[in-house]
C-alpha cells in the first residue's frame, strides 16, 4: 500500500488509484483477545446457563457499577431497550425535552413508552442541548429532559440538572457514546443509558446498561427487564424482555478489562487527527464536550465549506473513493425526519447548519494511528484540490 | 450416582439420599459443538463485523426461512421484541383476544404496542384458545386474534384463521414454543413470532425471529427493527431496535445443523418418560396439540391429585427434593395477576384448573434419555409413596 504523501495525493477522484483496497470502516469495532474470549465462553458451556442472569451477567454489572461509580447498573439487550425500560422506570407520562440531534432509535424510544419528545435546539458552536434550547422547547406536559451526550463529550449536564429541578422532572442521559468518559462535574442525572453496540468503546455486539445511584429505580429497572425474573420484586407498570445473555456479559468483562487500552488507543488516533488537521483552514476537529476525561470514540470534523472549499458532503464523496467510509454523523436532524416533523415548535437553525456541516472519520481497533494520520493527510490533499474536485463532483 | 431403582426408592424427602448432586435443569439448553463455534467467531473476528445485519444474519434468515417453509423471515433480539414489533407492522391498534395461558412477557409485548389484551379461557381438556374461547372473549374493539402454540404443539389454528376471517382481524402466532414443530393443516397466521431463547430448541443465548409470507409486512419489520438500516425503505409508524448480532446468528446457524438430531433426542427423552409414565393413574403427559412433526422439546405431565395422590405442586416439592427442577410451567395464569386482572370479561375456569395440575419435567441436552426415564421411576415412586409424602409435606 502507498500513502496519499508516496503518491504525491493524487486523489482518486482526480484519477489516482485510491489509498485504502480495503476500506476503513468508522466505528470502534474492538474485539478481546481470542484466548480470552474462548475461555470465557468455555465456562458458559461447562455452566450450560446461557442468558437468565447468568454469573457473567452479575459480574459484569458489578464491574460497571465500579467503573462508572455509580451504585447499581442493570444490564440490557440494547440502549434502545434500555431508554424504554427507563421511560417506564421512571414512570414518564407526557412530552420530553431532546434534541433535534438524536440518533432515530433513543427519540423512538420514548414514543415506545408513550413519551412524546419535544425537539429542541442544538447550543451555538456545539451539538447538545443546553439549558437555553432546552427552556425553549418545554411545554406543560414536560415530564422529563433528555440529554444526549454524544462523541465521548457531554451537554452541559450542571446547567440542565439546575433545569430539570427547576421543572420537578427528571434529567435523563442519553450517554450510548459516553461508556469511559467522565463529565467535568458532579451531575448525572436520574439514570443513564449507556450502549455497547460494536461502534462503542466497550462491544458486546448489541447491549447496553442502565446506571442509577437510586436502588428503587434499578429494582424496577430489574422487574421490567425479565418480567420479574430476577431481583426482589417490586411493582412494575410493565414488564419486557432486556436481558444481556451471558455471551454479551463475557464480552462486557473482556472489553472493561481492554477499557484503558482501548482509550489510549483512540486517544492516539484522535491526537494524530488534530495534529494533522490543525493548520487547516475551514476544518475543525470537534473536541469532546466538558469531559474530564474522554473514551476520544469518535473523530468528527466540522466543514465551512467557504473557507475548505468543500462541503461536508462532498468531503464525504472524496474520501469514500480513497476507500475511507466517512459519513455525515447525523443524516437528519430528527424534525426533519417524517416522524417527528411536528416535534419541534419552531425552526431549528443551528442544528440544521451542524448537521449539514460535520463528517465523522474513522478511529477505533480497525484502524492504526499511522492510518489516522494518513486519512488526514488525505483531507488536507482535498483541501488544496477542492476547486478541481468540486468541478470535478 | 446410584439410581433410584438401585435405591429402592427411599425418597429423599424420606429420608434417602437425593438422586441428583448436581441439579437437573429444566429448558432445552443445546449449544453446538466447540469447534463449529469456534471457527463460526474466528470468522466473525476476521470480518470485523459484529452486528447490524452483518453476512451470518442474512445467511441465517435464509436457512430459517428454508426451514419453515415460508417467504421471509426477520430476526430479532428477542421474541418479545419481535411481537412489539410485529404489531406495530401490522398496524394494530384496539383490543387482541389471547389465552390467559400466555407468557407474560408476550401479553406485555401487546400493551408495548398499544394493544390492550382481553384474555380467554384455553380449550376443554387442553391448554390452548379455541375458537368457541376466543369468540366469548371478543369485543367491539378488536383487532387482532393471538394464538400462542405451547410445548411443540399448535392451538386450533385452522378454527382460529376462519374465526379471524370472520372478523377480519389479523391471526397472530405466538410460536416461541413452536419452532421445529408443523402444524397438521396449512393456517398459518398473518405472521409467526419464534423464539431462540437458551430454553427452547435453538439457542441463541438470547434471540428470535418473525416469520411471514407477505413481503410488505417483511419489510415493515426490517426498517423497525433498526431504525429503517437494513432493506428497502417503507414507511413505518415507529422504529426501535431489535436488531440479531452475528454471534446470535452463528449459534442459530449451527443449531440449525443440530435441529434434527436435537429433535430426536427430544422425542427420544419424551418417549421415555411416556413409557414409564404410562400406566399410572392420575398422570397424564401432554401430547403436543395438533402437530403433524413436533419438536418435542418439553415434558408437561397433568397431575390428577385426587387420583395420584399427590397435587402438582407438592409432586415438584418431592423432585426438587431429588435435584430435579420440575416448576409450573405456567405459575398463574394472566387473569391472575396484578396487571391483568381486569383484563377477563369474566371468569376462566379451565386455565386455573389447568395451570395448577401441571408440572413441567427436565428434557433437553442437559439429560440423557436414562435421566428421563429415573425422574419418571422417582415420580412412580412418589405416587405409590403419595400418602406418606402428603403427610411429609
Amino acid at each position: 500500500m502507498t500513502t496519499a504523501s508516496e503518491r504525491g495525493r493524487r486523489l482518486a477522484l482526480l484519477g489516482g488509484t485510491p489509498t485504502f483496497s480495503d476500506p476503513v470502516p468508522l466505528g470502534q469495532l474492538g474485539f478481546p483477545s481470542w484466548e480470552r474470549f474462548e475461555a470465557a465462553i468455555r465456562g458458559i458451556c461447562e455452566r450450560g446457563w446461557y442468558t437468565n442472569h447468568g454469573p457473567l451477567a452479575v459480574e459484569a454489572e458489578r464491574r460497571l457499577a465500579d467503573e462508572l461509580g455509580v451504585a447499581e447498573v442493570v444490564c440490557v439487550s440494547n440502549a434502545t431497550v434500555g431508554l424504554m425500560m427507563a421511560c417506564r422506570a421512571l414512570g414518564l407520562a407526557g412530552s420530553a425535552v431532546v434534541s433535534t440531534f438524536t440518533p432515530p432509535a433513543a427519540a423512538e424510544a420514548l414514543l415506545w413508552s408513550g413519551v412524546t419528545p419535544r425537539l429542541c435546539d442544538v447550543e451555538a458552536g456545539g451539538v447538545h442541548a443546553d439549558p437555553e434550547t432546552v427552556r425553549a422547547a418545554i411545554d406543560d406536559d414536560v415530564c422529563a429532559i433528555v440529554a444526549v451526550n454524544l462523541w465521548g463529550g457531554f451537554a452541559d449536564l450542571d446547567g440542565l440538572t439546575a433545569l430539570a429541578a427547576e421543572r420537578r422532572v427528571p434529567l435523563v442521559l442519553d450517554s450510548a457514546h459516553a461508556f469511559g468518559s467522565a463529565y467535568r462535574g458532579a451531575a448525572r442525572g436520574a439514570l443513564e443509558v449507556f450502549s455497547f453496540h460494536e461502534s462503542h468503546i466497550v462491544n458486546t455486539g448489541e447491549g447496553g446498561c442502565v446506571a442509577t445511584d437510586d436502588p428503587e429505580l434499578a429494582a424496577r429497572l430489574r422487574n421490567i427487564r425479565s418480567s420479574y425474573g430476577a431481583g426482589r420484586p417490586v411493582p412494575v407498570p410493565i414488564t419486557s424482555n432486556g436481558r444481556f445473555s451471558e455471551a454479551q456479559a463475557a464480552l462486557a468483562l473482556l472489553a472493561l478489562d481492554d477499557l484503558e487500552s482501548a482509550r489510549r488507543r483512540n486517544r492516539e488516533q484522535f491526537d494524530r487527527y488534530a495534529a494533522a488537521l490543525a493548520g487547516v483552514d475551514g476544518l475543525r476537529l470537534v473536541e469532546p464536550a466538558r469531559a474530564r476525561e474522554s473514551n476520544h470514540q469518535s473523530a468528527v470534523v466540522e466543514v465551512d465549506d467557504a473557507t475548505f472549499g468543500l462541503s461536508a458532503p462532498q468531503l464525504v464523496r472524496v474520501l469514500r473513493a480513497e476507500g475511507v467510509e466517512a459519513a455525515a454523523p447525523i443524516r437528519r436532524p430528527l424534525h426533519r425526519t417524517t416522524l417527528f416533523r411536528d416535534a419541534a415548535a419552531g425552526p431549528l437553525p443551528r442544528a440544521e447548519r451542524a448537521a449539514a456541516s460535520l463528517v465523522q472519520l474513522p478511529l477505533g481497533a480497525a484502524l492504526s494511528a499511522a492510518t489516522a494520520e494518513e486519512i488526514a493527510e488525505l483531507i488536507v490533499a482535498a483541501g488544496r484540490s477542492a476547486a478541481t474536485l468540486a468541478a470535478a463532483l
